[in-house]
């Protein structure tokens, strides 16, 4: 059902290492695709984009203005929306709000005695497109995580697009897209939603930047149009890595477990835990537990093949297999979180203490759900406001600043045999 | 022998497109020679690395050993400098050190009336590669720019790669390495440097971060292993715009735009000016200068080919053009720079008055070099201590925080038809 690991055992690492191994399965035929694509909605724009979208979501538009959704709808699908729901989505964006707002930040300078002027200038970033799939993994929460950071960063226009296949749309996404402040709605998706944004059409204006999951597709879109326009990661299957003592109720811990895995057959949900008994334990909620869960059969194919419950020697050195792990989300089932952050080094997201379950933060707690996966936090961010903002250096040196800077520059100028950057810096001294 | 443009004439955003069209010409052939390296290092390691090093760049190394350079030798080579370029060399990092510390983010947090914590780990990468290009383009200052922020973020290990043909080392460039702090060089390059720094061999370790400048094998190189690792810009040929007012010397403005021509024949030089006349006398300097330059003959090509003098209709119009723009580097030849500041959307640096030339800011002022290319800087950002830092999302709920939460998020996760997520949120309410 799911596999038990003993760090003690000689094959461990080579097993860690297999449970890990993860690589997006992109191929040739797919990158293939994926150009021809881009290259059609390069050439004949709109055009493209409305076949595209008729062969691939089994639509019938006879043009863009029938893949448009304008605010006026998008404030209808909230007003449907239960009154429940409606509080709940109000207050897990105001909360969302309230946190990246603390990321914000500002246009910094200094000046120095000679009255030279160095600093950074930051603004946020004009335009920006948001991707939302379409289908099952349509998601309203992922909404409010994208676009609620561009908005609180300044971003003037945010241009969702989400497929519609058949024609059928998710009345919660469009809420959530009137809740965040998104702009427009184009009801299109796949490599050629990500090349509209990444070139403009005559509809869909050319983006800045463009954030969001999608399928294999989407993602090898994301990576051509890389350096056209900037990217958040791409993503790959969630995970999530719980560190527990032994001493939270085992229930928790399986339905901790069960939550990543129900997204889909990839997602990794991994346990790490000194106590062999309570080991045992979890397993024996999982057993119980699982038979009442609908999405039962996606659980049970995500632990059996990339989760496990794995005995340590100690709480340090579940620390140090968390370090090893980077994971997505890590959750600190323990007694005194406080006293172990000290050593974690790498995580998208760290959920506290034993009422700190990770579907708290997916939602409502504040921070962004949109986190780095497969070891990726050794070296990015949860998405944030700093991803919606650029900055440019400020430069400004005085006449009595030239004259020392000219002297420097000119000779580490004559140094890489860069003449004209020394006569220019000469020019200014005195 | 440079182009003369009116922005009042029809066809001007025809041939401004033109002027600044730029895509990096990246073909199967040489992806499918990275795609083939990049398996052979990863299959093989060290020997791969040897045998293509003794390759591409004309050596006869045995094995690694003899492709490692100690701090010893790089101490050795800061110790043949003259004091002047000593001198030069250590005030250029001194400088930039300062400026970088200013970048340097802490982790913050905040408490929550019913306790609960949110806030945001900030914690360095471990592990970060420096690519260093080799022959003609090997540039010490390149060096400190790509070194020092890393070190400034606390990235303990900084390993510098840099390519050696025929076995010629350049001193200057191990210098520049001593001074900034770098670990361990070694003295490979290319496609097959990028693979081992992304998967390690027996000698490389694996990083976390691949940073530095390359060629087009390098550059295709890290878009493949971006993901495995973090990798910076890809940058595109380096380019100037300079905004004048017409009243600065013009042997100045053609200094500054031949200082962006030398590096090489693909390099971007414009002037953007309402004053025929100034554009006329800056035409002039650049028939008297070119002659007097060393690399006058890629300053011609390049200046030719791509470089531009543009008549505007006023300097509004200057600051909207180069806002479409978006340029690597800004120079505001002006009286009154502050002024501009505010209508300035998009640019790498910003060098504001006439005794700010960009060459200061290349070598010592103190901002990074390392800027956003061909329009990136609509989206992106210089270098900084920020790429060397990562982020991990905080949450610690409080048991009342989880009531609270619990119930919003299950509303949520019920609502997306995430049984798992909802159950594992409801049994944190009390």
């Amino acid at each position: 059902m799911i596999t038990k690991l003993n760090s003690s055992h000689s094959d461990f690492q080579d097993n860690l290492s297999k449970l890990l191994a993860w690589e997006s399965v992109s191929n040739s035929e797919v990158a293939q695709t994926v150009d021809d694509i881009i290259a059609n909605i390069r050439n004949t724009g709109d055009k493209a984009l409305v076949d595209y979208t008729n062969r691939f979501d089994r639509m019938n538009a006879q043009n863009m203005g029938e893949l448009s959704i304008n605010t006026a709808t998008l404030k209808e699908a909230f007003d449907t929306l239960d009154e429940q729901e409606k509080t709940a989505l109000k207050t897990a964006a105001d909360r969302v709000k309230t946190y990246h707002q603390k990321q914000k930040q500002d246009t910094w300078t200094y000046t120095e005695d000679d009255g030279t002027m160095l600093g950074q200038k930051i603004t946020p970033l004009d335009r920006v497109g948001l991707y939302v799939p379409g289908g099952k993994a349509a998601y309203p929460s992922s909404v409010l995580m994208n676009a609620i950071p561009a908005k609180v960063a300044g971003v003037e226009e945010l241009i969702m697009v989400v497929p519609t296949p058949d024609s059928v749309t998710n009345q919660l996404v469009l809420a959530a897209a009137y809740i965040s402040g998104v702009d427009t709605v184009f009801t299109v998706g796949g490599a050629q939603a990500v090349a509209a944004l990444a070139y403009g059409t005559q509809t869909i204006p050319k983006v800045d930047k463009i954030v969001g999951p999608g399928n294999i597709y989407v993602a090898t879109a994301k990576r051509v149009v890389f350096g056209q326009v900037g990217i958040d990661m791409i993503a790959g299957p969630s995970e999530i890595l719980i560190i527990c003592d032994g001493k939270t109720n085992p229930d928790w811990i399986a339905m901790d477990l069960f939550s990543q895995a129900e997204h889909d057959e990839d997602a990794q949900s991994i346990l790490l835990c000194p106590d062999a008994d309570f080991i045992d334990q979890v397993e024996a909620s999982i057993t119980k537990l699982l038979p009442t869960m609908k999405r039962k059969a996606i659980i049970a194919t995500a632990l059996k093949d990339r989760g496990a419950l794995i005995l340590t020697k100690d709480m340090d050195e579940a620390i140090s297999l968390s370090n090893q792990i980077a994971p997505e989300h890590l959750e600190l089932s323990v007694e005194d979180p406080q006293a172990m952050l000290d050593g974690i080094k790498h995580a998208g997201a760290i959920f506290m203490g034993r009422h700190t379950c990770e579907s708290l933060g997916d939602y409502c707690a504040g921070p962004n759900h949109v986190l780095p996966t497969s070891g990726t936090a050794r070296f990015s961010s949860p998405l944030g406001v700093y991803d919606f903002q650029k900055k440019s250096s400020l430069i400004m040196v005085s006449d009595e600043g030239a004259n020392v800077l000219g002297e420097i520059a000119a000779t580490l100028a004559d140094g890489e045999g860069l003449q004209a950057h020394a006569q220019s810096a000469r020019y200014r001294i005195k």
